[in-house]
């Protein structure tokens, strides 16, 4: 168990983060077939549809969708249905509508987390994680990650119990970026539980849960809480598109007021235009067969990845088989260092991005984390057999 | 000479600003003149042009403008001309975008600003401003401002002295929210040199500027800084829109990589959507006859207020007269309390926002703050004579 409590300055986060602005740039030249980036597949943007729903709110109207203004009413509704489709109980009044999950992350943080305080966060996670929680001067007591199964609960509790007690604990429960597992329903009650037991706040973060491509995504973290503890941090960045920048946060009505204090002293609103267009997406029904052909593709495209694979790294690695998202985890040999291992990818025109840049802990340099959203299955299969090469050679 | 220093927690910002909204509900019924928003003139918003700005982007670049993104380079080259205009020195290096001048505060702040430290303010200010603060926990030294000249120089240097020392001031030097004034060119070099001698960062809050109907709007202190201690914060909410949601911090570069990590913390990047559309109006030459055309109905506006004013109030108050912006500040006789003035004024169908919502200080409870941009020359007469007889029956 892990009861270490780390502090990761804000200069370390930036660091991890710059780090990984540098491999992402290295990963840029269009010869280079790229697993890195994790942007959603870029020819299912929805380009026509949101350019019209744009201009029939800009007409319908006028100078109020630029104005400043109050949330937009039927984008709350939307939410406030959605999260009730999930089986969370959620009223408009309990819906803050944020500039994606980063700003949810950012604004639930700061009602809870203070200079020098611990937050909980799983061992490898997303860099937005540990730069909100380096923002907030706070330190981290990682939980470890299992590949297969995800965030370990056990360990989950450990930490709760540790000294000094934690004031915020998050999760990525769906398609964890970048391990690309999601926790079983039975993970979900206990963090729901422990959170509750421990009287200590979740913030459950799910960019990717409706990036789902094989079965039904499960229950959220949310679902599950009975003890107003869990907060849900949404987002339509993935599911739509990331400059739309909207998510949202389902809070106890009680704290609305502190929240939307706290996000007003960061930005004041989210674009009133940008709200009433996704508003007007969502109203005509846009969203599920627009999810529907981006999983379709998705699907295609991870399970090319999983063949490739199987067919060229059986006896080099295991890896993730994820059921949606973006990203599929790769554990290789011990001996195999990613970064040495990413600069030899470079050479041979083939990028990742190598698994400790996402680690708050040391280790994990034997990772790769593989998007394959946005690239054909051709080219992931060429991709996947020069990496395999690649750690032939160097074994 | 107030050298005293407030500790405005969170809870009491936030109560002002919920205050603040309460008034402003108040002043919404279609039958009231309201002189309370201060929204800019509505009728003024290019929503026609902006939305061929946007049509254009969308088809020209497609999904990349709705993906995550670096800064859009055109609109960085802009905001660096514009900053060169205004003569301070700026390279593209030194431009980071943000989500209007609220989020420019709110990183700056975070760079330099920490729980229990004092930051300098005046003493009547926006009330974002007051958020800002209490967000990050710190502790006000408000100095005196004057109504017809505004912030008091030798004041800020005696809060410059104080101790604690100050980590930050933050003044607004243009058409001041609600003051309506400007400092001279002379204040203005004395800031700088205030900030440089005592090595204390000072924000150049600017969302007003650019509304100047009557001469020419002086050079920002930013323009007499040579220690690189003065950040400048613009936006483009006053000037174009306020959905657009788009701003500007100019910084020394070496510090950019910081501001940028909290940047992301909080929510990582603008909208290349709407950065790339406000590029596209700006590379149009869109902003300047829309500039002209609004400050000409502001400067008819305001002066229109000023008549009125002379005629029903010559007697009964003094105010200021702003060469631009969107405000004027009234100072009614001491015995008048102005909650209890706004009170009537709704029951006579006409509003305003008393002065103390932005007060930092007790008292200036004898004060208005009038919008102007908003309603016709006959309904600001209407209503400032509506507003002198209640004042006349309460003498």
């Amino acid at each position: 168990m892990n009861t270490n409590t780390l502090n990761l300055g804000s200069e370390v986060a930036h660091l991890k983060r710059s780090d990984m602005r540098k491999l992402i740039n290295l990963t840029a030249a269009p010869d280079i077939i790229s697993l890195a980036a994790g942007l959603p597949s870029g020819e299912h943007i929805p380009v026509d549809e949101l350019k019209d729903c744009i201009a029939t709110v800009l007409e319908r109207d006028g100078a109020r969708s630029l104005q400043y203004g109050p949330q937009f009413g039927p984008l709350v509704s939307w939410i406030t249905e959605y999260m009730k489709r999930r089986s969370v109980p959620c009223e408009p009044g309990q819906v803050l509508i944020t500039n994606g999950a980063q700003q949810g992350l950012a604004i639930v943080s700061r009602l809870f987390l203070n200079e020098g305080e611990v937050a909980v966060t799983e061992e490898v996670t997303f860099t937005g994680i540990q730069q909100v929680t380096a923002g907030r001067g706070a330190r981290l007591r990682p939980i470890p990650t299992h590949a297969q199964s995800g965030a370990d609960m056990d360990a989950l509790e450990e930490a709760l119990r540790g000294d000094p007690r934690p004031k915020l604990i998050i999760l990525v429960p769906d398609f964890h970026n970048p391990l690309g597992v999601s926790i079983s329903e039975e993970k979900r009650v206990q963090a729901a539980n422990l959170a509750a037991e421990y009287d200590v706040p979740l913030i459950e973060d799910d960019p990717y849960s409706q990036l789902c491509f094989e079965g039904e995504a499960p229950l959220p973290i949310a679902a599950h809480d009975t003890s107003g503890k869990v907060f849900f941090v949404g987002s339509f960045s993935k599911m739509l598109a990331p400059a739309v920048r909207l998510g949202w946060i389902v809070a106890p009505e009680e704290l609305m007021p502190m929240l939307v204090a706290f996000r007003e002293s960061l930005d004041l609103e989210s674009s009133a235009l940008m709200q009433r267009s996704v508003g007007e997406y969502l109203q005509r029904g846009l969203l599920e067969p627009h999810l529907d052909s981006l999983n379709a593709t998705h699907r295609k495209r991870c399970r090319a990845m999983q063949s490739a694979l199987e067919e060229h790294m059986k006896d080099l690695a295991t890896w993730t088989k994820p059921g949606g998202g973006l990203f599929v985890w790769v554990e290789l040999d011990e001996s195999i260092d990613g970064r040495d291992l990413f600069t030899r990818a470079i050479e041979k025109k083939v990028a990742f991005i190598p698994g400790d840049a996402f680690a708050v802990v040391e280790g994990h340099r034997n990772t790769m984390r593989l998007s394959f959203c946005n690239k054909s299955p051709d080219q992931i299969e060429e991709a996947v057999s020069r990496l395999a090469r690649i750690v032939s050679e160097m074994m």
